[in-house]
Order: structure tokens, then C-alpha cells, then sequence
């Protein structure tokens, strides 16, 4: 019972395996790795971008801020939600890697609207030098609360980033578990619906520590690269990394992950909805969920062993009818008779 | 045959078991994996310092200026040698994430000396606050060049850097590839001889990619842990860098893997040394050698199969007797025979 | 029939005869001139504060953002006014400096509130090192909107900050105007009332161009000191700031000029009151006015050579029933009578 | 007897005269101010460049540092001589500006030499993305030792610059004095010799506190202003700025101070060379000498009131043999009375 993150399970096996076969013998190091190059070709031929620059790095905020600073100015904005990633959970890294700041977009079920990124873009008024510059406008898929952009939905975010002449980004941590849930083509939800640059998620969704960044203009590239060497995130032992990546791609393991861990969420949801005494919060579609129950049920569900973060309210003291906000998440390696062993101490009740 | 950098061999087996052990079951994202305890507990232990904030990194490049920006202000330069990887190698890292800029240090068999350090701080005049203010040093050991420098020139450099107030890094990205040659003590190696702080490397020495950050003066600890955030480089599955450095640390495999690689190189420069056609650079002690021979035997050499680097020299065109400068690298995985048949190929000239 | 900026106007000519009188013979450079060394005995005299650290540069931007770079971590966030001068009008200056991100806390008459600066600090929750820490809160005096703090304002505001542990900075462009209104002391509008550090402004009231920085903790004052010469705002011949700001507090010529600003503003307000097609926007009361009135009126004042900034609205084209908003800045050099014959060419619609 | 700076002497009356008329009445701020408008047209006149961004800041450390900003990556390495004033003097302002680092090419009489750049440039070997990339060469007209480039040597650097595809910025904090040396034109000494980008100082030279940039290629002129914005360097009473450029340009009055201080120099050293006991250092042609001298001398000239910078050596304690190398600059207003009487007091020994 164990929702506190997506980043708390094994990787899958599979993975591990490709880690030992890649053992074996010599390599070059920072990225001439054979591994890699197959990497590349198969992202690639996923994407259906024969021309994108497609590089590795060990973690979801290296992948964020390496490409955000290679399309963004030190003299610009970034538009993006009040819950993005870049802004509530990077520590800066985004100032640092980029030296532009951030403008919080309206969101709406987690999501910025067409509307709301229009009226900050405007806002963002160019009064020659004195303010920012409007720089990329970055879009977390799925989000950070569980909800998916529609492909028609970041269709019209790329188009309103168009009109001010922007370009734009998506935080793809959960990349793969928005896919499955719009059952359309990777090609689909990047490039063809006018995203320029991809943080591919590996690690929350069952590697052990790998994002791929994609850049659909290859002019791109070798910023990318001399960015991600000075940002220190160049591996020497690169083909460990080509590896996890190699074997997600591989006979359909990533999307198997990703619909493994909607599908434990969507039971999840399924049972809470049963429960009078939990509010879900937004409208979930991947493998994240917000709930409010009271903090009785949350002190049984504690002492049983399970495991998520409380988000917003004390859980420590106070009235046991006070609700409280969690968050629950769900990965790969979690089974359904776990699902249903929660559900259960949570109906106890 | 690999020659060409100790990244490039494989991790040790044991690592590969430790990892795949460490992927059982859920642990806390970040560092808060039961692994990581065990990792500082032995680290204290073996480095005799009870409370040294440890902390575990991706890659060389981040230990490095993680570290230095914790130690210099945006307004200092940091001494170091003109061979060393903060300054030829990080791709304006250590500028990036200190501020500050670079000193260099004339060096003599790869080190930096005393005399040479103290000459270098005092030109370093203060004129108020034009030029910049004296900052940390860093010294590379073994170094770039695989010299050694003893407990007693590693005491004499922190003492010039302690007259002038300042702290001292050590880049030990080969660090134990040095300690098994001195046959000294972790702690005389560094905090003993006046080390504030050491990128412990395990990357080169049979890990897949993990260095410790070791800080003996704790109340830099949480500075160090924002930064390392603020870099990008906290890592979510944080279990699987601390398995391959529990690994390391246990049952003194790093110790072993540092022996068998710098046994390698001392057999690689015995049967150098009875070359003719072969000048040995410097006067290397622990897995890096630079020689000097005629281009016509690295022909030989190349057709052979071997691998290394050519570090001056063109080596495609010209007189046959020109000679070019290279370097050799031995990691734990190299065998005995793998050097001798190197050594039989570069005789048969 | 100027109201652009106060920034456009004359400098006073007390100040042209003190540059005159500067420019007698050699002075010590960067620093080191005889005026400014009556520069901070004047303005710890005034300020009532013995030890403060007394320092000038050229511009707002500059003296706001290595106050701020002095104050801050770069992995702080700084509180601060949507509509403040820092966040809007300074391209990024504070992020380049700080390294820090802004977070934005709503204003009411645009002056943050205790309630709300406490609601923006608790839920910048500290989750370790995911997100930016608490850093400093950053308020302007007078507002960028004309008004003005009252002492229990500021009281409240900083005791707030201090909760947190926080430092705060007073970005006083319009300092003098914000004092003469609320008719106390230096001291009691800064430091007897919590703040850290003043960006103490001439420009804007009759200097050429001069800002003074003053923190009352000294032991800031060499860092302020690197960093301002690491911004390159360090001036070689300084003797002609320390000139300008020592005309500008002899004699009280500062408070004469701010009071003669905010008496035109006064005058201007009570004269648009009196038309029923002005709505005044905010409680102005330094030497700024926002108004909405509709664009006939625009028009005809325009035509008449009346200049002032149109903020909101589409100056040229639509509806001439359709109102604008528009902002009216006094200075020390406006007459009353250009003050009237601009409400004689806006009564006359 | 005052030889310590040329920022420690009086702006010329003209200069003066010039600020006071330009404070009459209202201009627009930023820039926007009439007489920019004029400096502008008379700066591209005078540089023969028609299209030639120009701008103006208040200090030659910004002028330098957002030029080179303009011309460099954050991953490049500038070339630069080890005496220049963006190594030695301006405490990491340029790494701050830049990102990029500093690679420091040997001198011979203070310049740069093709040879040594050349060396300096290829040495810097392009190893991917590991080392820094090679970036803008920046050299001093006329140098920090008093020395001068000939045109051709100009040239010759420019071209080695070319040759690796980078580009140049020449630091003119003293354009004029070397200018006034060469009787070459501006644009001779500048675009026509390969120059991209020109600090042209005024502060050094007359002025109150204000250095030209100057960009050959205008596609470089909105980065330029907006990091100059960025940095805090953007005045807003620019009209102050204006004037003194204004000034300095009309009537020649740029060159008759440069030739009067070249000439007070030129008079200093037909001096000193009658002294036995004076070893000149460098071969200077502008307004600045190096010279050694038994501390002997120094006691007495310091004695007689003299004024001058001891660059090397003690000048406290010690053998009155013992020489000792000081630094005279002179400026436009030092009159040929002082520097005889200077010389009267150094024979008098």
C-alpha cells in the first residue's frame, strides 16, 4: 500500500537485466555508447522525427532546466501553471540554468486554458527593456495532479505560444502515462500538436534514473549539449543510462508501465468514488489522484500501513472530521490486491 | 586492450548484485533510503569523522562544483593547477555554479607545489575590491597526469591555503587509485593534512556512476544539499546511487579495485621503461600514464587493436618518426595479460 | 504640463552647483572622496543610525538588486507586490543578481498586507529542498501606485517577515516623497520599524542621477561592497554622486523638493476630483496619480501638449466614450500653474 | 603632482557647461532624450559606421562586461592579456556578465602577439563539449601599461581571431590617448582593423563617468540593451549621460585632452630618461609610465606631496636602494608646470 510516489518502487527487472547485459566489456564514454545510438534511432522512429536530437540525463529537473535554458533568454519570461514542477519543486533550478523567471498561468483542473495563457501572454506587456521578454511557455503532461491535456488541448496552448512567437516545452515526467490515456501517437502529443522540445520521463515510470530530452530542431542540439556538460550532467559511464532507455523502448515496456499504473489508479479512483466520506479532487487520468477524506479515516489508513503524502492540513492533531488533502500515486509494480487491500482499510471506517 | 579511460570498463559484479538487491520493494525518494543511512555511517567510519556531512552525486563534474560553490563566494578565484578538471574539462561548470573564476598554478610533475601556491595567493594582491578575493583551493588526487601528491605536500599545500584563510578542495575523482599507493589512512589523506572537503570518486573505480561529496565542517551540510537541488542533481531513486556506493565500501572492494588497477599500470610502465623508442611523462603512481613514442608504433599499435588517447600530436599524417604524446588508463577489470600482449604489440617494432 | 516621469524633469540647480563645485581638483577614486565621507556621516545622522552602512550607485535598478544579492540565498524566494518595480520594470535584474526567485503577494491599494504576506510566506511551505526557501520581503515606499505605508503598516509587515526569520529591504525610489507624507523620522519609516535595508532615492526627486543603499547591519557592508563592483556599479570618479546626494541632504533640500512634488500632486487630485468623467484610481499620497477617464478627454489634452503615461487602454483608436487609465507623476520642478492650466485643458471638455 | 589616476582629476568646464544646459526643461527617460539622438548620429560619423549601435553606460567595467556578454557563450573562454582590466580589475564582473571564463595569452610589452594568441587559440583544443569553447578576444587600446597597438598589429590579431571564427572587443578606456598616438582614424583603428565591438571611454578622458559602446553589427543591439537593463545599468535620467558624450565629441574636444595628457606623459618620460637611477618599464606611447626608482626617491617625491600608485614592492620598509615600480598616469588637466616641477623634486635626490 505504498502511494506516497512513483519514484518509490523497483524498476522493472527488465531493466535491471539490460543493466548487467550492458556490463559487459568496453565503451565509449559521454554518450558514444552502441547503446545510445540505438537509443536515438528508436526515439526517432517513436516520434516520428527522424531529425530530432535526443540526448539522456539522470534526473527529471536536469532534463526540465537543460532544455528550458537552451530555449529560453536570460532576458524572458516562462509561462507556465502555479503547480508546475520548474516552479514548485526545482529549488531554483530553472532561475539558475536559465536566468529568466516564471509567470504563473491560470490553471483550471491543474491545467492552463488557451484563455488563461492568452490573457498572461498579453499581460506580459513588452514595454521595450523594463520587463521581461515572453520566453517559452512550458506544460507539464500529464500533470502534476493526474489530469491530461486533450491533444486538441495542447494544440490550442502551442498555437496561443505561436501568436506571441514562443516557443514551447512539455515536462514529460509522466509523459507515458498521458499517452496511454489519449491512446494517440507520441507524434501526436509533441511535435505534430506544435511542441518543440520533450522532457521524456523514464524514472518515474519504472527505470531507475533516466529522462530522455528531445528536441524536434536539431539547430538545437549542440547548445543542449554544451549546456548539459556545464550544468555537470554529462555521464562519463553513459551506457548505463542508454541502457534503461534501450530496454523501456522495447517491445512496448514503457507503455506497459504506464498502463500498469493508470489502471491501478483508475481502480483506486473507482473505489474511492464508492466511499460518502472522500471528495476527489480534479479529474484524474493518469496515475496521480488528490482526495479529502477526514482525518479519522487518514489515522486508520495509517496504522495499517499505508503509505502517501498528506499535501495540504494537519495531520497530527485535531478533529477527526477535519478533512485533510492526500496525494496517492501509483507505478508499475504495484499490485491490484493492494489497491483493494487499501480500499478495504479505507471502508473500514 | 582499452587503454582509452577508466569509464570505460565495466562496473564490478558485486555493484551489479548490490543494485539488484537494492531494487526490491519501495524506500523514500531523495535520500531517505535505508541504503544511504548505511553509506554515511561507513563513510564516517572510514574516514575517522564522525560528523562529516556525506552526500552522493551522478557525476565527477557535479561533486566538484557542488563543493566548490559551497566553499568559494562569486567574488573569489580558486587555485588550481593548469591540469586540472575544474578547469580543462567542466566546460565553464565550476564558473557556472561558484561565480568565481580560476587561478592557475604552475605545476611540476602535475602538482602543485607550496612555493608555487604561495607565489600564486600573493600576486593574488587584495586591492580592495577591484580584483578578486582569494578563495578556495582544489587540488586534484592522484592528478590528471596520475601523480601522487604525499600526506606531507597535501599538509604543506593546506597550510599555505590556511595562512591565507582559505579552504581546500580535493578533486578525488581518482582518490583511492592515490590512497592505496600511499598506504595511508582516508583521514590522513584529507582532513588530517588540512582537506575541508573531497569529492570521493567512484565512477572511475568500478561503480556505474556515483561519487560521494564529503564535507568534514557539518554546518556546510545544508547548503550543500540546496545547492546540489538547485543543480539538478538530487536524485529521485536515490537507493540506487547509494547500493553501488554500499557496495564499494564493503568488503574493501574499492580498495581491491584501486590496487588491481595501478598493479596494471605499474606493468604497463615496466615494460615501457624497457622500450627505447619510449619517454615516460611525468612520474605516475597510480593508473594514468603519459608516454611519449613514434608515431610509427602507434600505427602498429592501433592496427593491433589497442585504444587510448592521443593528448598531442596529429597522429594521422606525417613523418613516421615523429613522435606523439598519449595516455594509458587501467581500470580494476584490465588483466595482466591484457597489458602484456599491449606490451608484446608495442616491442615487435 | 510634463507628468510623464519623474524622471524627466530638471535636476535641481543647488545640485548642477555642487557638481561645480566637485569638480575642483583630484580626488581618491571609487570611494575614497572627501564627500563621501560627509555623504554617510549625513545620512547616519539622519537616519539615526550610528553604524550604518552607507554606499551609492547610479541607478534604482542597481541599488535594489545588490541590496537584494546581500540579502538573499540564491535558493531564497523574495516577497514582494505584483506591481512592484523589482517584479515588473527591472527585465530580470533581481533574478540575475540573486539567483532567487520572486513570489508575488496580492496588494490591496497596492501595498501588500500583513494577512496577505503571512498567507504567501506559510505557503511558500518549506518541503526541505524541493522548493525555493523563505528569503526577503521586499516593499516599496511610496508605492509604485502613489500610495504610501503608514509606520504601523510597515510595523506589521516586517514583524511578519521576522516570524519567518526573514530580512527585509525597503525599495525607496520615492522614499522622500512616502516620509514627508506620513511626516516621521528616517528611522521610524525604516529600521525602528523592522527594516534591514533602504534603496534611498534621489533620482526620481531631483538628483541627476544617484540612489543611496543603506543597511543598518554592517557586518553586510563588504559583501554589498563585492558585489556592487562585481555588477560594475562601482563608479571611478565618484566624487559626482557623493556631490549630488550631499547638496541633496543639505539643508533639507531633499524634503523641500519631495514636499513641492506632492503638493502638485495634491493640487492635481483635488482638481480631478471635481470632474465627474475622472474615476482616481488607489489613495494616492506621495507625487503619483492614477486616473480613468475617457479617451475624448485623452484626445483633447494631448492636442492641448499635456504628456503623462497611458497604462491601460488603447490610446488611438475606438470609442471616444471609452475610458483609459493614465498615470500623472509631479516633481520638485512643476509650477502650480502647470498644474492648473492642465485641469483648465481637462475641465474644458 | 597628482599622477595616481586619470579618474581622479576634474571633467573639463565644457563638460560641465554641457550638463548644466542639458538640465533645462523635460526629456524623454531611457535613452530617449535629444541629445542621445545626436551623439548617436556623431558617433557613427566620427567611426565612419553608419549603422553602428551606440550606446552609453556610466562605468567602464559595465561597458566592457555587457559587450562581452553580447559577443560571448556562457561556454566560451575569452582571450585576453593577463594585465587586462577584465582579469585583473573588475572582481569577476566579467564571469558574472559572461558565464564564460577568462584564457589569459602571454604579453610582450603588454600586447598580445599573433604568435601568442595564435598558440594561446590552439591550445584551447576543441575537445566536444569538455573544455570551453572559444570565444571573443578582448584586448586593451591603448593597454593598462601605457603601451599602444599599431594599427597593423590590430590587424593581426583580428585576424587570428577570424581565423578560429570569433570575434573582438577592444577595451578604449583609453581609445583616445592611443588614438591621438596612431593619427590613424577611428574606424582605421577599429572595424577597418577587425574590431566588433569598442568600450569607448570618456570617464578616463574628461568626462564625469561615461563610456560609449559601440557594436559594428546592429543585429546586436537589442541583446545589448536588454542586458544592459538586466544588469542595472540602463540610466533613466539619460540625458546626463548624453550630454557629456555630447560635449566630448564637439569641437574635437575628445582629442585635445587625450593629446594633452599623452603630452604630459611625453614630457615625464624625457624627464625620467635624464635620471640614472629610473629604469623605464614597457615602451609607453599614451598617458601611462611604469618606471622603477630606489625607494630613496619615492621617501622624497612622497615627501614633496607627489602622488602615484606603487605597483611592486614595499614602499614602507626597508634598504633605501631597494627600487622600487611605480605608476604615473597623467590627464588633460594636469599642467606642464606640475610635471617639472615633479621632475625637479625626482632630480633633486
Amino acid at each position: 500500500m505504498f502511494f506516497a510516489s512513483d519514484n518509490a518502487g523497483p524498476a522493472h527487472p527488465k531493466v535491471m537485466e539490460a543493466l548487467v547485459r550492458a556490463n559487459e566489456g568496453y565503451r565509449g564514454g559521454y554518450g558514444a555508447d552502441a547503446e545510445m545510438v540505438e537509443v536515438t534511432r528508436l526515439v526517432r522512429e517513436i516520434f516520428e522525427a527522424p531529425d530530432a536530437a535526443v540526448y539522456l540525463v539522470g534526473t527529471g529537473t536536469a532534463a526540465n532546466v537543460i532544455l528550458l535554458a537552451t530555449l529560453a533568454n536570460p532576458w524572458d519570461t516562462i509561462f507556465c501553471s502555479p503547480m508546475a514542477h520548474i516552479h514548485e519543486d526545482e529549488c531554483n533550478a530553472p532561475e539558475f540554468y536559465t536566468g529568466a523567471k516564471l509567470t504563473l498561468v491560470p490553471e483550471t483542473n491543474a491545467k492552463m486554458t488557451p484563455e488563461s495563457l492568452r490573457t498572461a501572454m498579453e499581460a506580459e506587456e513588452i514595454r521595450g527593456v523594463h520587463g521581461p521578454q515572453r520566453g517559452p511557455v512550458s506544460l507539464t503532461q500529464a500533470t502534476e495532479k493526474g489530469t491530461v491535456y486533450s491533444v486538441e488541448e495542447l494544440q490550442a496552448l502551442t498555437e496561443v505560444a505561436k501568436d506571441f512567437g514562443c516557443k514551447t516545452h512539455m515536462d514529460g515526467a509522466r509523459f507515458t502515462n498521458a499517452l496511454v490515456t489519449l491512446s494517440c501517437t507520441p507524434a501526436e502529443m509533441t511535435w505534430k500538436a506544435g511542441i518543440d522540445a520533450v522532457s521524456f520521463g523514464g524514472t518515474k515510470n519504472g527505470l531507475m534514473g533516466v529522462e530522455a530530452c528531445i528536441i524536434f530542431d536539431p539547430k538545437l542540439a549542440w547548445e543542449f549539449e554544451l549546456r548539459r556538460k556545464r550544468g555537470g550532467h554529462l555521464f562519463s559511464k553513459h551506457r548505463y543510462l542508454s541502457a534503461q532507455m534501450l530496454a523501456y523502448l522495447t517491445d512496448d515496456l514503457w507503455l506497459q508501465m504506464a498502463r500498469a499504473a493508470n489502471t491501478r489508479t483508475a481502480e483506486l479512483i473507482a473505489g474511492l468514488e464508492t466511499l460518502p466520506q472522500v471528495d476527489l479532487l480534479y479529474q484524474p487520468k493518469a496515475n496521480v489522484t488528490f482526495a479529502r477524506f477526514p482525518r479519522r479515516d487518514h489515522k486508520r489508513l495509517q496504522n495499517a500501513g499505508a503509505s502517501y503524502y498528506i499535501w495540504d492540513g494537519d495531520a497530527q492533531t485535531g478533529d477527526p472530521d477535519e478533512p485533510l488533502t492526500a496525494r496517492f500515486v501509483t507505478d508499475w509494480s504495484m499490485t491490484p490486491d493492494q489497491v483493494q487491500m487499501f480500499l478495504q482499510h479505507f471502508a473500514a471506517g
